[in-house]
């Protein structure tokens, strides 16, 4: 099985046309800004005359490049290319003669290089590889990729060959899936081997932690990787971990590893995933916890690793063409990703919440700055660990990457987005074209240009109206020129209830319509959100919306009657409401304000 | 309006009678093993070669001897009052010359004697007042009380008549009520003048707060006295000064700090108060947050502050026979100040919550020692902090201070326990009879010899079954010697809400029988109490427990069926359960186990 890259897929229309054109007009720049504003081009100058640097900055601005590269990809943009440009030949100034940059340790503390295994240095170059090979791929210059590689050379010399470095394998995984990337750009067959050293190395001795408040489990330590079977510790650091690991797998056709990837991947999803995509429900060590541990008011669920769970399902496609790690991608895509860039395209979360109670933040009058933590409460321009706005703008350019994988005689379209793909399948050269508003609405329209093809197309986990046969969640059919296919999912919204060992939602249901999870806010249905019960008989109205670009919704909903007591005798008495709810993607866009995503029903 | 002093009225059987041969037999030896281990007595001798002494360590002790003279008061305890002699000795040959005494100043720190508002000096000897009081009316021994009053002095001299020390009210109130106790044993009009001072003073001017990270609303100086409106701060601190604000309002008929009394009050008891009258919802500062900020795991709800609400409540009784005060007196005496005890009389917790989710405690595997705050899940011996033990040696021996008030002609009954009265009333000397088994049932038998007398009788908030007339909460009657009253409050177990604005609470009903509140647990009802609905119908089984001394409910519930997915669209498919629920006060006497109070209901 074999990805269809997303140069060879352009977004026509629709909602991913839209956030696209945010990213290319807005986005990219705004972050570009803060970066500035903060010194972070400056210092790939030397310059820590305004600030010093941070020991992941190189990887910041590594992201923000890697953006540029696939905005470029379909549209050359000269003035974003110049910054890039002097940049690399920024690079090219700081790097050791042997290959080593890194703008933190090169020019603040070179005699601690490679020497502390929780200090990022593998993890920023992980990020200026993947960097370089999307920059060499969209413009094809080469300078970045050569300079990469002589990195890449110097990180084999000490890691493999001389063994002299503080530690063995990186406290932050990332280089790992990044070396699979320069092997498949360059061809050369070290940089896999590298890769795997790495992962094969990870637990396999008792290596220093990365401080002294984590566990081994903390950076997927604890046990050689194909030994495990949950999903440990930073769920960022795990994710990319994971998707170097399914990469291997499908490289070396390593099957333990393969088993790894799937059981870890099943754990997750059954037992360790919020409704959303998002995963990390602790904030110590922004972390994985224990199955079926979800708080919504205090989880962590960070942006990036809701977007590293989609890489890492979207990978797990071409290991094994099973729906659920598709179904995995969009649940991840449309609600936990999705939330954590601002509809005007400046802003981010870091976090994204699941319940907001403002007075939560404010409780503790009688003490100072000393209220236990939660989630912010709006999306910020920047942060001083600003891994996700760029993370952002590298990800939406290139989000065709997750629709199209194919075999030797089947397409397989995983995701469903208004496009025109050029695939080469079964020896034909063919234009493949959907039409949809997807996800406002489930009606698709696919069609070949250029020959007749096989396909094999994912029914979505949420959708009840497909009633022919399908293996693994796909349903197969000859797409034959001319004769275009039409899809319609029926998207209605639903109450969705978790698995009851999930304590915190107990007793309340989440609407979900079609991929899109909703939510409501304290702006439009007044404070006291969790008091609201929605009516059980779910009827729905669907309102359009520009502003969120998916429908918003109302429903008949019942608020208790205010007490002069504090308890009381169970009553019947309520009070009539209409509710309003909003894709959860689209909350706290209008201000800080309560925010839930389970409610209760009545 | 008085006060039926408790030593009048002896508790001959029931819930209180067991209740308080548990604390002579056990609970009072066992405290005073745990401060002997811990060094608390030879601190009273100079001697810190074991352990250095605690700010606080005085109020531990005054405490424990409060309690050995309660005991004293209705038999003689040989044994205890040698201890207690002997340290009264110990106190007098550590007293400095001048009065000031205080067992870490004296051998820690004497240059810093009443320089540091936030150290407790205050505090402490108004627990030793209290003690001397006590100690003197249970044994006639005078010497502890001339020792504290040469104290009293001595501290009238430094912030009254020198006005030298480091600042002007304690950050940690309760000589305030001490003094009205000093007062009302010696009569010496100057301890109720400096009592005056102390609660004038509070809030009049900018005073150094108590710590970096307090406001002056932690130890309830924000504003003048007379202005608080609303129960702010650190829970027992803030409920010792409204008692003595209480007491004050009593002797001096001042109608503004009455009315302060008043509005606090029903801040709390309308909006700031658990349902088992347990207050200070926040680990941050023990204290008070805002209206309706109520969440259950994590509630603080110090026993040392159910304790203090109850006694403010009491204190309320005699501006305002007004059943509201009663009810509250109720509530905190058997949930939130019963819970603090351990059925063995050994063991006791600091906190109180009304929810434990084991896993909670434990979630965060992959970082050490970083979970978040919550409260222990099993009682303890001793803590370094140990307020609450010594407050129930003192508080269940002297619980029949909380059944009786009068005025010239009616005698009023707030709390019913089994028990005989011997009472001054309208000229005649008689004795009022309880016989009850409150609260294993609501029948109380009332009868009074050696005289009729008027009578009053609350009809408690939880009750409906009572259906005379009444006033303020109280039915009037004339009870005529050889014709006692025969009360029958019924005590159904009923479903009780909170006011919507609860939000924790939404959607969740509280089960309680007569005066006391009702828990799920673990170790009767599997893991998941948030799964389980109890049945709406509300069809209770009813079971004697000796173990408990308050019967168990049962009720069938349901539960829903695990699901493969972790999420899935809403079902109505639940598995039949029977539902076993313990008094609140009774849990965690079992290990460590989930424990709730609010439900679901189906």
């Amino acid at each position: 099985m074999e990805r269809i890259d997303f140069s060879k897929v352009k977004i026509t229309g629709g909602f991913w046309k839209q956030k696209q054109e945010l990213v290319r007009n807005i986005t990219v720049h705004a972050v570009y800004n803060r970066f500035s504003d903060t010194g972070r081009f400056e210092a790939f100058k030397g310059d820590t005359s305004r600030f010093t640097p941070h020991i992941f900055w190189d990887s910041d601005v590594a992201k923000w490049v890697e953006g540029v590269a696939y905005l470029t990809m379909e549209k050359r943009e000269p003035k974003l290319e110049a910054i890039v440009d002097e940049l690399v030949d920024d690079i090219e100034k700081m790097q050791d003669e042997n290959g080593y940059f890194n703008i933190f340790y090169t020019v603040m503390e070179p005699e601690n290089r490679f020497k502390y295994r929780g200090c990022h240095e593998l993890y920023c170059a992980g990020h200026l590889m993947e960097a370089a090979v999307a920059y060499y791929n969209a413009t094809g210059k080469k300078k970045l990729l050569d300079l990469m590689c002589k990195y890449a050379d110097y990180i084999e010399k000490r890691f493999v060959i001389d063994k002299d470095t503080g530690f063995v394998t990186p406290g932050h995984e990332e280089i790992e899936l990044a070396l699979v990337r320069l092997y498949d750009c360059t061809g050369e067959e070290r940089y896999l081997k590298l890769s795997e050293f790495f992962v094969n190395q990870r637990g396999m001795q008792l290596e220093d932690g990365i401080a002294d408040w984590s566990m081994q489990m903390y950076c997927q330590s604890h046990i050689p990787v194909r030994e495990q079977r949950t999903a440990e510790g930073h769920a960022v650091r795990a994710v990319y971990l994971y998707c170097a690991m399914a990469d291997l797998a499908l490289k070396t056709g390593d099957i333990r590893l393969k088993k790894a990837c799937e059981d870890i991947f099943d754990n997750i999803a059954e037992k360790r995933m919020y409704i959303t995509g998002g995963i990390g429900s602790s904030q110590e060590g922004e972390a994985f916890t224990v199955d079926y541990d979800l708080p919504n008011e205090i989880s962590y669920t960070e942006s990036c690793a809701a977007l590293g769970l989609a890489l890492f399902a979207n990978r797990m496609l071409l290991l094994d063409p099973d729906s659920k790690y598709a179904d995995v991608v969009e649940r991840a895509v449309y609600n936990g990703f999705m939330s954590s860039i601002s509809l005007d395209g400046k802003s981010f979360f870091y976090t994204n919440p699941l319940e907001i109670i403002p007075m939560h933040h404010t409780r503790d009058v009688s003490v100072t700055g000393k209220s236990r933590w939660l989630p912010i409460m709006s999306r910020q321009e920047v942060f001083d660990c600003s891994c996700c706005p760029p993370n952002i703008v590298r990800f939406i350019p290139s989000i065709a990457n997750l629709i199209y994988t194919k075999n030797e005689d089947t397409l397989f379209i995983h995701q469903y987005m208004d496009s025109a793909a050029d695939i080469e399948i079964g020896g034909k050269k063919v234009r493949v074209t959907q039409k949809t508003a997807y996800p406002v609405d489930g009606k698709v329209q696919i069609s070949v240009a250029g020959g007749d093809i096989n396909i094999a197309v994912r029914i979505p986990d949420w959708c009840d109206s497909y009633k022919g046969e399908t293996n693994k969640g796909y349903a197969y059919f000859e797409l034959k020129e001319n004769s275009p296919i039409e899809l319609d999912f029926k998207m209605e919204p639903v109450f969705i209830e978790a698995d009851p060992r999930v304590l915190d939602n107990c007793g309340k249901y989440a609407v979900q319509r079609g991929p899109v999870v909703y939510c409501m806010e304290g702006v439009d249905n007044g404070e006291g959100l969790r008091d609201i019960r929605l009516d059980s008989k779910g009827e729905f109205t669907v309102e359009d919306s520009k502003e969120f670009l998916a429908p918003i919704l109302k429903i008949k909903g019942y608020r208790k009657e205010k007490s002069p007591t504090l308890y009381r005798k169970k009553t019947n008495n309520y009070v009539e409401t209409e509710a309003t709810l909003i894709p959860y993607f689209a909350f706290a866009n209008r201000g800080e304000t309560e925010m839930q995503i389970w409610n209760l029903v009545k």
